[in-house]
């Protein structure tokens, strides 16, 4: 199977919705949420990432979460992949690949050890056990893994089927610089938008994260396409304070949960233990920061 | 279905097996590594643990292993439970409880929250779901929370159904006096055995340890109950030097394998990645350990 | 000495200049930077904190810094104590009273310990031998350690000398609530004015921290007093992107260094090893941020 | 001023004596001390260091403490150097060089960088800066900096002044070896003697740790040098459960220093705050361990 790169622009990483005090995937609102992502012109989906919460799903949910997705909007998705071991990812990756068919854009796969030609080992090995491309995620305060920028570009030009960088290791800018002068692929950046502005100025292909306005994330791509870093700029400015509301360590989740409820995309914004509950000291700001949004 | 507290003496963690360079599972390793702890008169065995690799298995490996082990001994087993929240864990406790009948003697759960009042409702569902025991490990360095001896105890005294806690937050000996102090179950000393003298003067109710030479914990515990310190110490000073050597962070477990492979246990030493070889450069000083042994 | 709360509003926390390769320190552009703190309005300056580089700074030069702000500005000073012990820890203190005399308005004192019982006995002691007033700072990422708020409002409501907390343990809008709520102290924000707005919502006092852009700071404090949320935001909304820039993990202090470079603030920007220098990656994008405002 | 490679041996690492209430040092519990550490035959002695509580010490104090150990004994000593960067780190080892003139056998350095290249320019300007011997210590968990042995090496090689490396990153004993193998320089183990039979098979030098039994330390590396790994073992066996029992993380420091006013060493065994003390769960325990030895 060929792989292609990851088509710029804004990736949204969907937040798994849960209904009630039982906390079951809630199916509607995980419809709802997609169908507006694509309503405001994403490029395509990231499922089951970490902000899905796909590490507090059984098998059958995730299934689930992906077949919603698919079914409910005709976006690409990238598919998260939870385990760091090859055994268990290709597992996680075959019912990936099952369900989503040709609209699987890449296989999310964390950076799992430091020293790269193992991680290119660890990359080819996915691919080939499943055809699909790869989306390299690094992620350390999640993985507890440090590559350093130049360690994974060396990873990534090893191994053909990486489609794309999402670079998660602060300071991110001048890591997109390295990785996008190092690499044939697209680098995008997360960490729910906070660096957007500079990630892109350093040649980053857009965003990939779960910032519960998405509207702003596109605004602010498009501008920079059209009219550099003053158009972005302003484009994205109305956003700023939310997002950094929102990147919050920790309560990040749920505050954007709450948010997505809010905005009506979530019929409740509960989170999974452990994950924590956003504060209620939180609400009346939360509050300030949507109404003038 | 009513729940036992765990009995003293020594759970042997168990390797799992890999052969050859696909590193697929060995079940007959498995099956003659087993044999061999129920000859050193193990109490039971503790399948699917960190040092099980149980991260780095599918979902059908780990039901092999399991099934190999159920087969190879009579011993009873805990079950390791490599997810940290409640809808995979499940998932994972159900295969567990399914495969190990009424040879399951207990669920080991990670902490996963500093809060005892969410661990408590976290144990508690995981029970619920499955009416087996639970063994709660306390293993900071893999999972990154730190709950503390005193809030630890709370969760524990809040849910009758669990039946032991694995505590290998360091330092353990005062940990393990805390917890045996300030709960009713049994608690088991783990780190490949490098503070077992303290735990047991402490208080605990044995080891729960990997060690390739499970002889030695036997030896330690079953001397500390006929005669106190001084016979615990003599019987675990040989083992000693070699408990220090596999408790090295990061390569213990490689190390541990091929200090099984040498005992003739197992046909090979491998770990899967991302999990670090054992370093050349300590191959000799191996043999030298293993010599007086 | 009596002690008397934090004024509130802006405290800009002072960079120490370098002159040149041999990193001198660079009394003439301090004296010019301290003086453009005075002129944009701000409350007082903290002086020798983590931004300061006082951990790389001699006894000899840690008095010629603060001789020199005190000469150069008539504002109140805080004066950081860069020690977490108490001998040192005095030893700096009693160096600082010496100096700064009647113009210090407080200790900037790190949280050493999670149990807040020593806490307070810590910040009790230095005051004691001292007379000075104390300024609490919970900078996790820089000590390791991490009380809490309920720890840390415990302690701080044992000790009236206690004149403000600088809260930089994230997330922090929902900590200063916390804080502000369960002591009778003014709390401050800092990390860069990343959660001013939030920070101000949770009732802070204002800002302690070393922006490259105090105006800004200033700006919002002033207009969050008699506007509110929405003119704050109006307020602060154009250095957000700069401060976001600015906020970035390890080269922040280079980059602001820099920004105070090309504002004719400092005639270099060269900070002391260990800390890294500005990416080169980044020396554009620094200039697109200043070009707007 | 020329400098000479650190003799091979023990070279123990003094505690810092306080008495009573006021946690004041203890000189004659200090001179008390260092007297022992002579008449049991270690090679020299290294004060001032991490477990010599130097961070919780005022420059008087760290006077007297080094003043008094030339005085009280003919040993050859490093001095440890609390600061992590040039400027006080040389005005540290300036008093060091003062005070101890020609009985330095060498200034010890943390690793402030994983920088090769800026790690070696530090230690070349700290030498340069006092003439004085570089012992390199690499210790991250006290300085939260990891260079490898790779690094480290690589740095070390292009040093001539250094001296002595003292290895403390675990795993140990392959960074031993490595190290050993990579530079001209002796290599030491640390870490209370947790390895000392692995880290003198890899090719260590000695020990530099502050085991309360240097009696051990001397005899294991005497052993070592006269019968190889089994004459060492023998000698090192009957300490190897006190070893394990005062590596406990944390509270270490404060075992050790019950163990020496046991002994009749110090008078109080009081550690400076934030230092925690010893559990009294541990009381009886010490007891056993030392009662045989």
């Amino acid at each position: 199977m060929p792989t292609s790169p990851l088509a710029r622009g804004v990736w949204g990483v969907v937040a798994t919705p849960f209904a009630g005090s039982t906390l079951d995937v809630d199916e509607a609102s995980l419809g709802r949420l997609v169908a507006h992502y694509e309503s405001v012109g994403v490029t395509g989906l990231t499922v089951l990432g970490v902000f899905g919460e796909a590490a507090r799903l059984s098998t059958a949910e995730r299934a689930a979460v992906l077949e919603v997705v698919v079914d409910a909007v005709s976006l690409p998705v990238v598919v998260g992949v939870t385990a760091t071991a090859l055994a268990p990812a290709v597992e996680e990756a075959e019912l990936a690949t099952k369900i989503a068919g040709d609209r699987l854009a890449g296989l999310m796969i964390q950076v799992n050890t430091a020293d790269p030609k193992q991680l290119a080992g660890y990359l080819r090995a996915v691919h080939h056990a499943t055809g699909a491309g790869i989306v390299v995620q690094d992620y350390p305060v999640v993985t507890g893994v440090t590559i350093g920028a130049a360690g994974l570009a060396a990873a990534v030009r090893e191994v053909p089927a990486v489609v794309a960088v999402k670079a998660e290791a602060p300071p991110t800018p001048a890591a997109v610089a390295a990785l996008t002068a190092g690499t044939g692929v697209p680098v995008f950046g997360g960490l729910g938008g906070l660096g957007l502005l500079d990630e892109l100025a350093a040649g980053a292909a857009g965003a990939m994260t779960g910032f519960s306005f998405p509207e702003g994330l596109v605004a602010c791509v498009d501008a920079w396409r059209s009219g550099g870093y003053p158009a972005a700029r302003a484009a994205y400015l109305p956003y700023l304070p939310l997002v950094n509301f929102e990147a919050q360590a920790g309560i990040g989740l749920a505050i954007r949960k709450e948010s997505l409820r809010r905005r009506g995309l979530l019929m409740d914004s509960g989170v999974r233990p452990p994950a924590p509950a956003m504060p209620a000291a939180l609400a009346d700001q939360l509050g300030r920061h949507l109404e003038v949004l």
